[in-house]
Order: C-alpha cells, then structure tokens, then sequence
C-alpha cells in the first residue's frame, strides 16, 4: 500500500542559516519533486515571511518549521534566563509558522543539542521537570499562536535527555498537553531504537513528523537503514504528514562541527536531494 | 556454515579500571561458555600479570588486550609531550599483552577518545601525518614486543579523524608496516558504514579483532544490527579471530560519562552477558 505523505527536504542541506534569500532554492526543490521545504528557523528576525510565503505559493511547495537549538536555547538550564530566551525564541517561531501557513515548531525543544553529560539522578529529576513545566507553557503558547509542537528525541551524543521514543512519551505524558506531538528522526533511531517500527507505533497518533537520511546520515537509500520496517510502521499507524530529509552540508562550518560531519556524503548536495527523492518516493509507493 | 571464531566479553561490562582483583569475574565468565576475556587497560599498573596470567589460565579463558585513550593519551596532539604519554602508555600495554600471551594491543590508538571538532583541512593533514608517524613507531615498538596492534575507528561524535574501515584503510596504507591491523566495532559501524559487509570485506586480512553489542550498545540480538551481512562478512573473509561484547556499565559513572550510556540496557549486567553469549553463540553456528 502506498503511504499517504509528503516528501521534502530541509534547506540545511544546503545552506545555514535560513534567511530570507535561501528562497532561490525553493524552484530547485519543486523540481526535484518534493512537495514541502523544511525551514529551520536559526534566527527568525533573518525571515521575511511575506516574502518566504509568496516564494512558496509560487513554487507550490508547503512549508515544515523547524527551530534550533544552539546552547543558550535551553529549557533545562540551571540558569533560569536561558529558559526566558528559549521561550522568547520559540514564540518567535510559532509566529513564524502561523505566517507561513505551517502547523507545527519541530525540534529537540527540551534542552540545547549537545548537552550530554552524566548527571546525578537528582539532578537529572529537576532537568525532567524544567522540561517538564517550560513545554506546558510552550504547549499554551502553542496553542494561542494555532500551532503544535513535535518533540524531538536525539542521539546520546547530542543530549542526555530524550534519547529515545519512550523516553519522549514519558515526557508528553508528564506535559498532558493536546499541542505536544512528536518529531522522530531516522538517523537518531538508528543508534537509539530496539525497532524503527515499535518506534512508530508507540508515537502512534502523536506522531506529526518524520526526518530521514541514512543510518550514516548520507542519501537516503545508500545505507543500512531498515527502511521496510519504517513503512511499514508509518502504514500501520497511517501517518499522514512529511518525511523529510534533514542532512547538512559539510561546507557550513559551525553547523558542520555542531552535528559532527566530517565528510560529504555525496558528490554535490544537489545529488544527495535528487537521489533520496528518488529513493523516497519509491519507497512511499511500494 | 559456522563461523570459526572466539567468543568473548570485556570486562567493562561490569567494571572499570580493571585491576589485579578484577580475575574475580572469570570463573563467570568462562561458566557463561565464553573462551575469551577482553581486558581494558587504564592503567597497566594495576595490573600484576602474574596473578591475571594464573587467573587466565585457571579459568581456561585467553586474553585480549583493549587500551583506554583518554584525553592525556593523544597521539595527534599539538603538544608533543603527549605523544610521549601515549607511546610509554602503549609500550607498557604491548608489555602487558605479551606478559598475558596476548598477540595485539587493540583500540583507536590515533587519538584520543572525545577528540571530536572541525578543524582545517591543514590542520587535518597534520594530524593525520602525526597519526600516521607516530603509529609506524608503535608498530616497531609492536615488533619488538612479538605484537600487533588493531586500530579501530570510532563514530563522528568520538572522534573526526578515523570514523570508517575506509578512513582506516588509508591510514593503514600510510603506516605500511605488517604490524598495523585492524578492530572493527559494531556500535561504530552501525552509525557510520553504508554496509557491515563490505566493512569487514574491505578490512579482510588486515582485521584482527571484532567488537559487538548493539545499535543502541545493549545486548547483541535485542536491536537493529544487521547480523547477517556481519556473518557473511566474516564468513567470506575467513575471519578466525574472536568476536568480543563491549559495552559499558552506567554504575561506573566516569566510564560511562566517556561513552554516553545514560540508561541501563538490560536487567543486569550479568544476564546481557549470558543473553548476548546465547545469541551469538547461536549466531555463529548458522
């Protein structure tokens, strides 16, 4: 059975931050085939979002947002005015979203990527409740602004928090907000996940976004993810949103070093989006 | 057809910095069926090899010897002065090896481990060049011991400078000396390797040594390793060498601070052990 989605692909494949002008890429992205063009919002005062909506209702292409999460954006800190920016920040891209016709703000909204380190249980209880109280408030503000948001867990590298999709359905759980949903993301599956598709199925009807690229974080379908398994749960929990690529370009330094590529994964970045489409939308209409 | 190979567990597993005492988990390890112990060395003087080498053979059990680099132990350091930390460092494991009957030093030798960062591309080419002479010494001091050693590369988050079995097979080319042979780690191969097979395909003659856990670094068959490819790996290259568990206990808060084990992945470190044995056991019999 064909999965009902749609394909995109983030402009970090390309290029950081996303501002304003990162629209010249929009006609590219229509005519590699992808439907929808995720837009992470590193500063949403770089985004005219007059002109991003008309440059998307020109290429028909549907916008996904999503926020970033640099080491003064963080929920957990022990410092409380980091959770002020992170909420002054994150209103900024529900407004943001709510311009451009998006639905959601996706990310790890919990705490700063990067953030892994061994903390003491106690510690690690009051961080859990920061995350906790903060994205209760975000879920209101969410709310007021016509938007949800999609939790993302990651890796172990990247934060001690929510590693995995048990770990995040605790959490949204704790939070008991109709807002809260949930962003999982193929790359962190692989290292953390038991199963891609028990994954899915515990997200179930919480589930409101997907990003892929390869176990190695290369062009989808170049690796070894168990992609038979990830269709096979998003059919069973018939998801209907975007699965999007989300991968980087090693020529953007400081995201580079923030995500830990060392290497292209292909010949240009134009192939790498042109053969995951391709791999992609095979996939969906098996 | 069955593969021809060891069995074994890290002591790790259960305890860190392995010492004279440490000989107290043997019995049960060789009463789980294992024919192997891999012994991490932090620090070799801990370590009186007389009693382990009695304990070793009490117990019916061989060695293999795993070195520890942290962040003093760097090879490719700016400051030379680590260079020398590292090779006394090494020599006294060669020494231990040898003492043990042990026939390689294993680990990502190059470097330290965390040691993750973008840096230049001329920085990289003097890292790599120090890596590169600094390990041809290693292997004449391996010489010298009647020893090898077996590098292995690490995921992108614990180093930028040998992340895949191609990295290493360049650096190796560069070393050109019969002593320099090669670790491969499922936990590493899962995030990085576009395939486990051709991994172990392209290390062939070259791998000495194996390492196992999960994707998630549980207890092997619990996750998303793709077993066969590794199995047929092994299978077409004639693999005889041993095939060792290593994970990490999160009760060791230093070890485990190092590696980003932040939950328990099963009931006991002894039945991950025993339920890793029984699925690789099984696994190797195919």
């Amino acid at each position: 059975m064909a999965l009902n989605i749609k394909l995109g692909v983030s402009t970090w494949l390309w290029t950081s931050p996303f501002d304003t002008a990162t629209v010249s890429l929009f006609p590219k992205i229509k005519e590699m085939g992808f439907d929808t063009v995720e837009i992470p919002v590193e500063d949403p005062y770089l985004i005219d979002t007059k002109i991003v909506s008309k440059a998307l209702k020109d290429n028909g292409l549907s916008p996904i947002i999503c926020a970033a999460f640099g080491t003064n954006r963080d929920l957990t800190h022990d410092d409380p005015s980091f959770h002020q920016t992170s909420l002054d920040y994150i209103q900024a891209c529900f407004d943001t979203s709510a311009a451009l016709g998006a639905k959601f703000v996706a990310g790890p909204m919990y705490s700063a990527v990067g953030k892994a380190r061994l903390v003491s249980p106690e510690q690690k209880k009051i961080e859990w409740q920061r995350a906790v109280s903060n994205l209760e408030k975000v879920c209101r503000m969410a709310e007021n602004s016509g938007q949800k948001i999609a939790l993302e867990p990651l890796n172990r590298f990247e934060t001690d928090l929510i590693n995995t999709t048990s770990d995040l359905m605790k959490l949204i759980a704790d939070i008991n907000h109709p807002a809260a949903g949930v962003l999982l993301d193929g790359f962190h599956m692989n290292i953390e996940e038991p199963s891609i598709e028990a994954a899915i199925l515990q997200a179930g009807e919480k589930l409101i976004h997907v990003q892929v690229s390869e176990n190695h974080r290369g062009t989808p379908g170049t690796g070894q993810t168990r992609w038979e398994e990830f269709r096979t749960g998003l059919e069973k929990i018939n998801y209907q949103g975007a699965v999007t690529i989300e991968s980087f370009t090693p020529e953007i330094k400081e995201l580079a070093g923030a995500v830990c590529i060392w290497r292209n994964f292909a010949e240009s970045q134009d192939k790498f989006a042109a053969e995951g489409y391709k791999f992609l939308k095979n996939w969906s209409n098996q």
